[in-house]
C-alpha cells in the first residue's frame, strides 16, 4: 500500500487491518491492542468470516478484511476450471459477507466487486487471480482513504481554534485524517474517549490513535459523557456509524444513542461522519446484532458479576435523526433529513 | 446486631459491612466482592479512615464504618483521663468524618453523635467506652433500617404489577427492603442493573444482591441505559443517593445524571430514595470527589489503554431537579422541588 505522507506514518497499524499474501490474510487483532500487538492469521476464507464475526477487526476493518478474504478465497480455488473458480468465489462471497448481520449489505456490495473483478480475469483466462484481487482491495481502500480525507477536512473545519472534543468507539482513519487537518488548521483541541465497553475500543484504539497523534487525550468511563458536557466545556461530540440509513438513523457502537441523547440535553452538536448507505433507504433495514450475553459479565478476562445473572450485549445503537445535528461526508456536511442530496459515484457503493 | 427476619438473611453480608469488637474494626471488602469474600481489618481508626477513603466500602457503608472507627478510637484512648480520651475522641471524629470530601457533611454529624456519647458515658465515669460506642452505632444503624424498610414499601408501591426496572449503582439496604417488598405484593418485575464502572459496583453488588433476593436480573455496560429503555420496556429508573440537597439535587454516583437524561428523553419516571440532607441546603454546599484519574485507565486491575493518556474520574454526579421524578422518603414520596415538606425528628439527622 502505498504511503506518500509522512503524517500516515501512524497509518501502518491500519495498513495492517487486513493484509492478504501468499495464501494467507493476517489481520492486526484489535481486541487486544495496544496492550498487546497479536495478529490472527487465516490460511481459509472461512476463518477471514470467523474473525470477522469474532470482532477480531473493527470499523472499516470488516470491509479491508473481506476484500482480502476474497484474495484469499481465489488462492484456494486456484488453477481449477474457470467455472468452477466462479462457483467458489461466489460461495466465498455469501460466507465472508454475512459473518456479521448488521453491516451485511456493504459487505454484499464489497464481496461483489470482488468476485466481477476475479470474473473479468479468469474471463481473460488468468488460473490464479489472488495477487490481482489483493490489488483490487487496495485499490478501493486507497479510494476510501482518499474520500475520509476530505471529511476529515470538513470534520476539522467544524472544531473550534481552541475547545473540547468528545468520540465514541473506534472511528478508525477518519480520526487521523480528522486530526491531521485539525493540526494543519492550528486547532488547540482536547479529546474525551469514552471507553467503549465491553470491547474497550475508546480506550484502547481511539485514545492511542489521538495520543500517538500529538493530541491532549482523556479516557473516561461510559457512565461519565453527561457530566463531561456539563463540566468541561465540550464544543461537539462526533462519531463514525457503521450504518448510515438514508432516513438519517445512524447505527453505531452502543451508547453513541444515550451520548446523543446527553449531547442534546446540553445543546452540543453531534457529528457523524460517513456517507448514506444505499443498501439502507430507512432503517428498518437494519437489524441490531445481538452478542453472545456473558461478554458483559467479566472485563479483559476477568469475570465481574456472578455468573449467574444474565447478560445483554447488543453490538449497536440507532441514533434518529433528530439527534443528530449534521453528517460530515467527503462532499459537505449535509442535515440528517436531507441525505437524498448527496450525489453518488460508482465507487460510493463500495467505500 | 438483632436479626427479626428470615428474609433479612441477606442482611448478614451488610453486617458485615463494618463491624467493631475487641479493639478492631473489620470492614467487608466491597472493591472485589462478590468475586472474592475478603475483609480488611483496621486496628487503627486512621486506618478506617483509609478504608473509608480508598471505597473499601460504599453506599451507607461508610456512615457504618465511621462510627465503628470512632468505638475503635475509643478502645485506642481507653483508660486515660477524661480529659485526654474526650480530646484523642474528638481529633479521631474529625480524621474519620473528612476521609471523603463529598460525604463529610453526614460524617460529622455520626462522628459528633459517637462523640456526644462518648462524653455522657465518659462523665459517668467509665473508662472505656468502645463497646458502648459500637452498640452505639448498631443502635442507628437499626433506627436505619426501619427508615429504609418503610422507604422500601413506598418505592415497591410504585412498581408495576409486571414489569422492568433500571438501577444506578450500590443501592445496599434499600434494595434488599424494596425487592422483600415487592415479593409481598407479589410483583414481578425484571431488573436491569448498569455495571457502573471504574469499581463495577452495579455489576458485583447490586445485581448480586437482586439474584439472592431472587428475582429476574440482567447487567449492562454504561453504554446500553438508552438502548435498553427504548428496546426492553423499562417502567421505572431508581437509585439512592450519597446527597439529596434540600433544593432538589441529587448528588449520586457517577452515571446517575446521564442515565436521568436518558430516562426523561424516554419519558421514564425517576424516582430517588433517602431524605433530604440538612447539611446540604443547596446544591452549592456539595464538592464532587475527583478520584485518581488513572483508576480509569484499568478494569479490574488489568489496564485498557496506553498509560500515557490522562484520566479522569469524578466519584459521583449531581442530577437537577428537573430530571427527578420524586424522592422516595420513610414518609413517603415527595417532588424534588418540596422537600421542606419532609418533617424531620432528632434522629433524622444520623442516619
Amino acid at each position: 500500500m502505498e504511503r506518500q505522507d509522512k503524517d500516515l506514518a501512524w497509518m501502518l497499524q491500519f495498513d495492517n487491518i487486513a493484509w492478504y499474501e501468499d495464501g494467507k490474510v493476517r489481520i492486526l487483532d484489535r481486541r487486544i491492542y495496544p496492550i498487546e500487538v497479536r495478529f490472527v492469521t487465516c490460511t481459509d476464507h472461512r476463518q477471514v468470516a470467523e474473525a470477522i464475526r469474532d470482532m477480531v477487526t473493527q470499523s472499516a476493518g470488516p470491509y479491508v478484511a473481506a476484500a482480502m478474504g476474497m484474495a484469499l478465497a481465489a488462492y484456494e480455488c486456484r488453477g481449477k476450471s474457470e467455472e468452477e473458480q466462479i462457483s467458489y468465489l461466489t460461495d466465498a462471497a455469501y460466507v465472508i459477507s454475512h459473518a456479521r448481520p448488521t453491516t451485511s449489505k456493504r459487505m454484499v456490495l464489497i464481496t461483489q466487486a470482488s468476485l466481477e473483478a476475479a470474473k473479468a480475469a479468469l474471463a481473460e483466462g488468468k488460473s490464479d487471480v489472488s495477487d490481482l484481487l489483493r490489488d483490487h482491495a487496495v485499490e478501493q481502500n486507497n479510494i476510501r482513504y482518499a474520500r475520509i480525507g476530505r471529511a476529515g477536512k470538513y470534520l476539522a473545519d467544524l472544531f473550534p481554534q481552541h475547545g473540547a472534543v468528545m468520540t465514541q468507539c473506534f472511528a478508525e482513519t477518519i480520526v487521523g485524517m480528522m486530526l491531521r487537518e485539525a493540526r494543519a488548521q492550528g486547532k488547540d483541541v482536547r479529546f474525551f474517549c469514552p471507553e467503549t465497553r465491553p470491547y474497550f475500543q475508546g480506550s484502547r484504539l481511539t485514545s492511542s490513535v489521538i495520543y500517538d497523534m500529538g493530541f491532549d487525550v482523556t479516557v473516561i468511563t461510559d457512565n461519565m459523557p453527561a457530566f463531561v458536557m456539563k463540566n468541561e466545556g465540550i464544543d461537539i461530540f462526533t462519531s463514525a456509524a457503521d450504518v448510515i440509513c438514508e432516513d438519517g438513523h445512524v447505527v453505531n457502537k452502543v451508547g453513541t444513542y444515550q451520548i446523543a441523547i446527553a449531547a442534546k440535553y446540553h445543546d452540543i452538536p453531534y457529528y457523524v461522519s460517513g456517507a448514506p448507505d444505499v443498501g439502507h433507504p430507512t432503517i428498518d433495514t437494519v437489524k441490531i446484532e445481538m452478542r453472545e450475553p456473558s461478554f458483559v459479565l467479566q472485563a479483559m478476562g476477568t469475570p465481574t458479576a456472578n455468573q449467574n445473572v444474565h447478560g445483554y450485549y447488543p453490538a449497536f445503537d440507532i441514533t434518529p435523526p433528530e439527534l443528530v445535528t449534521g453528517v460530515v461526508t467527503d462532499r459537505g456536511v449535509l442535515s440528517p433529513y436531507s441525505l437524498s442530496e448527496y450525489r453518488r459515484d460508482s465507487d460510493d457503493l463500495l467505500v
